[in-house]
This record gives C-alpha cells, structure tokens and sequence, in this order.
C-alpha cells in the first residue's frame, strides 16, 4: 500500500475546521469515471480518499487533485482485505462510492476469474469493512451487460436477469449482495445502472479505439461486428450529476436506477462517422469483421427506459450522439495535450 | 486431500467392463441430500466420485457405499482449487452434481463470508474446473431463500429478485454464473430449486432441532418465532426423483425448476404437534420466542408455484404434513440405529 500523498487532517493547519462536507471513499478512483466523480466531490466541499490499484486508473487522472488539502491517493489492490481494511480503520467514512471493475466485458469472457475477483469479490471485501466500521452509505456503479440480451427496453423492474457475460453476471450479483446487506445491516444503498459512459480521460470503448485505430492508420477503420450495434450512451459529466442527484433525493434503503438518455441509442458506424468527422479525415474505408455483436457475450442492440429517474426529476443534458461527439472532441484534446 | 477408498476403475479387475452408467461427481455428496442422491446414481448404474470435507457431510451417510466398486469418496475442500483440479484430472466426468453450501441460513447472516464461500466462490471453481475439463453437465441445488420475501406464489419466471439473506444472494449470483457459463461455455446446465427439505439423516432443520430439543426435555418445546411461520417441505427421497426426472426430461441449455408439492406449505407448530405425537409425548407445553420470522433473514411465509414441472410431468408423492411426517419417523430410526 502507497501513499502518493498524505493531506487532508494530517496536512491541514492546526485549528483549521475540517471541511463542511463529507469524508468519502471512492474505491477506483483514478480511472475515467472515479476522477469525474472526485472532481465534483471536492467541488461539493467533501474529503476525498481515493484508492485505486492502477492496474486501469491513472495517476494522469487525479494529478490535478493532488495538492487539494481534501484529497488523500491511495495505491492499494481493495482485493488484499488487509490494506483495505487499514484503511477503513485511518479515516471515518460517512460514504463510499464503489467503481472498481474489470472494464471490459471481452476479457472477461476469456477469464471469468477477473469478474469474479475484481467485480464481486472486491464489492464483497468493501462491504464487510463497511458492516465492521459502520459505514452507512454505499453507491455502486453497475452496468448495462446485468441486462444481458433483451428484445424490450431494459427497465429497473425486468426480470428475471440472467446476463450473458460473466461482467454482467458479477455486477448483476454484486447488485444482489448489497441488497442483502442493506436489508440486513442498515448499509443504504443506491445502484447505478448507466449504459457506455463516454467523454475525456476514457481508456476503452469504441471511441477510444477508434480514434486510437485512426491515429495509426488516416486512411481505413476496422470496426468489429456488422457496424449495426446500437447502444444509448451517456456522457461522464451527466453520469456524475446524475448519480449525485439520485444520491440525493432517492431515499429507499436499497435504490435502483438505470441513467441515461431515454430510449435513445446510436450505431457504432455512425460512432465512426463521427469520430473520422471530428478528426477532419475524410474518404476512410470502413471495414467490418461481421456478426451481430462485436464480441462473445457482447450484447448488439438494447435502449433504456428512465422513466424512474425522469419521475424523481432529473435527465442528462446530452443524448448518445452528441455524447459520442463531446468525448470525441475531449478525448482528442486530453491526447494532445498529453502526448 | 483424503482419500477414505479407492474403487471403481482403479479397484475393478483387469477387462472387467466399466459400468454401463456415467461417471459423475457429486461435490458434498457426504451430506443429508447428497447421500440420498448418491444412493440413486449408484442403483441407476452409474460410476459416482463423491468429494466432501466432512464439514457438515457424515461418513456415516455414505458408509453402505463403501463397498461398492462404482463408488469412490474423496476428503477434499474445493475451495482449494489445486485438490479440486487434481480431482478432475483424475477422472473423466459426464456430469457434475453440485450440493456444496453453507448448510444454514442464520450462520450466514451472522457471516456472509461463509456463503459468499461455500455457496458461491465454490461453485465458480466447480464451473472453472468443467471449462478447463470439457465436463458439460451441471446440475446445481439451489434455495428458496433465492425468492426473498414474497407474497405471491414463488415461481421460476418471477424477477427482479433480491433475497434477504446472505445465502439466497448466493445461491442467486451461483444461478446466475452458472447461466453465463451454459451461454458462453456450452455448459448445460439445471437448476433444482426445493423449498426446505426433510428426511432421514437431515443434519439441521425444524425436525431434527425439534427431536433433539425434545429428547432433551420432553415436557417443554421451545419454537423460534410465532410458530405460524408457513413454508412447503418436499420428502429428500422425493426430491432426488424430480431431480433426475427433470436431468432427464429438461432439455434446455440453462434449466430452472422448483420442486416442491404445489401450493401447499405446513405451519411450524403442525410440525411440532407432529413431532411430538411420533415421538408419543403428550402435554408438552410449547414456548414461542415470538416474532414473525424465526431468525433475521428468515422468510416466515411462503408457497411454490410448480407448475412448471407438472407440465414437464412430474410431481412428489408426499404433500407437506406427509413429508414432515415421514421424515420424523425415519430420522427416529436413524438416531435410534445410529445412538
């Protein structure tokens, strides 16, 4: 375990008050989405203690947070239950924020042990630490793959599930396990379930790819699968607002919600159309591997229905298409001013 | 790993033909139903590999299969993966019967890490094991505590499902990798749901706690709860027939079935009244500790809907009060036998 920086309390004046908000974990918190969060966290006047193993978040993410007096790095691996328990033991959590995760349903199907470790296992060791600690808030980031295949727009009451993808099976059992615990010892809890987030500091997914196949090659894109796949995509600074909105104003002690614009998707081609746009490239050769879904366990086509998170007031600024085009012109800008 | 005896093709004599039957594992084949089920396989013609750490199974159980040639029973945890490996390399299965659990709700609530072990975390090895093995048969025994709380008729097609106890979300999220093994793996695979279940050499359970309370003080019984919790109990030898007549008759790729006598259940204080003629004691004054449920995570009421199975064509022979009854009389002669 590595401490990058040690602030908050120990950094802060003597008799200086504490901040007026929260003292808040965030278990993945340099990766894409974890930073956005812990962006708006401190903004909202919280302590922040980010652990990340960075076996997939990046240091690049938090570097701006480092010398904010409210935010403590940790490097540890949540998987080694000593050291996430340390932790729990050094600081009092009002809540923990849970997006640890194998990122990708693909490499998943080939080694199913990464779900269940990184997926569920680790949502299990957090939710012990907080049963031992008295930790009463968890928010759990989920996934559209708990939905698996489905002809209907996927709603929060469908069931029931069965995913394809052993990424969907072990966040759909994490879902399950903190349920019980909520039922059981009193820990609140709100499931978020968003489809493909997109927007800067994204490390997979198909706009990264593309841009990434792009760089290398102007002139041709492979694009896995027919090019059909149409999936509703939100982007991460909607994702975070909308996450802190339903953290605020739902109230139930186990809370579901699927986020994301309302029954509204858009094909990977026209993903491609895009990003090739955004890149002033023109005249490139789409090339399609063929099949339905990209991937085994890949699910090719589904919406979502948010009419529950519509009813209790709130809906993303952005719908898919202009989310892919946001993050296609953020993501070109982070890799230029980090390369 | 122990092995107590090694028989069948290692014991039977040079060109000896093997049986006529499959060679299958049974993984906690040493306890109440896994013995039962073994007894079965073996009369069936079948060649059966029970492994079991004799945590909660008996030898006593499996004793009278000693002897037999197609029978060979391995002391082994399979939450050690090196033991279970080395099990699967040894033979050639056809099939694997999965009994493995945490044996008792309440334990569970007290440590959720038992079922996120025993229940869960074990079944991922099994399922890891038969992909590397090329076994594609699973036939796994799962709980009613997967239902959770409800007021309807349990049925298979009910959703979205989130149990009370940590061992209904176990047994749930092992349901749920097993149906993303059958879609991505090739696995088939059947879901057996019982309510609880009773019989001779049951090893927990309202009948045995009460028989054993009873042989302590036959004046007074002391019940958990109200005693009108309400729930449907299947015979163990019923149990194990609509087992392999739904093996035999389901042919789906992921199978899911309850198994029980149809909307049928018996009150905890029938049971007593029962247990107390069978054991031919009269005014026994019966104590309520009061409450709904028995213990935190107890579900008090519940009926099964199997008309599902009906359809495939089968039902049990004993009802609910005829079960319990049964099951007290052979579990007096089994102590009697066994005192």
């Amino acid at each position: 375990m590595k401490k990058v920086l040690v602030t908050g309390d120990a950094g802060r004046p003597q008799g200086e008050p504490r901040p007026s908000g929260k003292t808040i974990l965030v278990t993945g918190g340099a990766g894409f989405i974890g930073s956005h969060l812990i962006d708006s966290l401190l903004k909202d006047g919280n302590s922040v203690v980010c652990v990340d193993d960075l076996s997939n978040g990046n240091t690049k993410n938090i570097d701006h947070c480092l010398n904010n007096e409210n935010f403590i790095f940790v490097q540890a691996d949540i998987l080694k239950q000593n050291e996430l328990d340390r932790i729990f033991q050094e600081h009092t959590f009002d809540s923990v924020f849970y997006l640890v995760t194998n990122p990708t349903v693909h490499e998943g199907v080939k080694n199913p042990g990464l779900d269940v470790n990184k997926t569920f296992l680790a949502t299990f060791f957090v939710l012990e630490c907080m049963r031992a600690h008295d930790v009463k808030e968890l928010i759990f980031f989920s996934s559209p793959a708990v939905y698996g295949n489905q002809e209907n727009m996927m709603s929060e009451d469908m069931g029931p599930l069965f995913p394809v993808s052993p990424l969907g099976s072990m966040k759909l059992s994490a879902e399950i396990l903190i349920s019980s615990f909520s039922q059981l010892y009193g820990i609140q809890s709100w499931i978020m379930r968003p489809p493909n987030v997109t927007g800067e500091r994204g490390t997979h997914g198909v706009v990264f790819d593309f841009i990434n196949k792009l760089t290398a090659d102007s002139k041709k894109l492979v694009i896995l699968g027919d090019g059909e796949q149409e999936k509703p995509y939100i982007y991460v600074k909607d994702l975070i607002n909308g996450v802190l909105f339903i953290k605020k104003h739902a109230c139930e002690r186990f809370n579901l919600f699927n986020i994301a614009p309302h029954d509204d998707a858009i094909t990977v081609s026209r993903i491609a159309e895009i990003v090739a746009q955004e890149m002033d490239l023109k005249n490139v050769a789409f090339e399609y591997t063929g099949g339905k879904g990209g991937w085994p366990g890949d699910v090719p086509k589904y919406r979502y229905d948010v009419s529950k998170l519509h009813q209790l007031g709130w809906q993303p600024s952005l719908n898919s298409e202009e989310a892919i085009r946001t993050a296609t012109r953020e993501q070109l800008r982070f890799l230029k001013n980090n390369s």
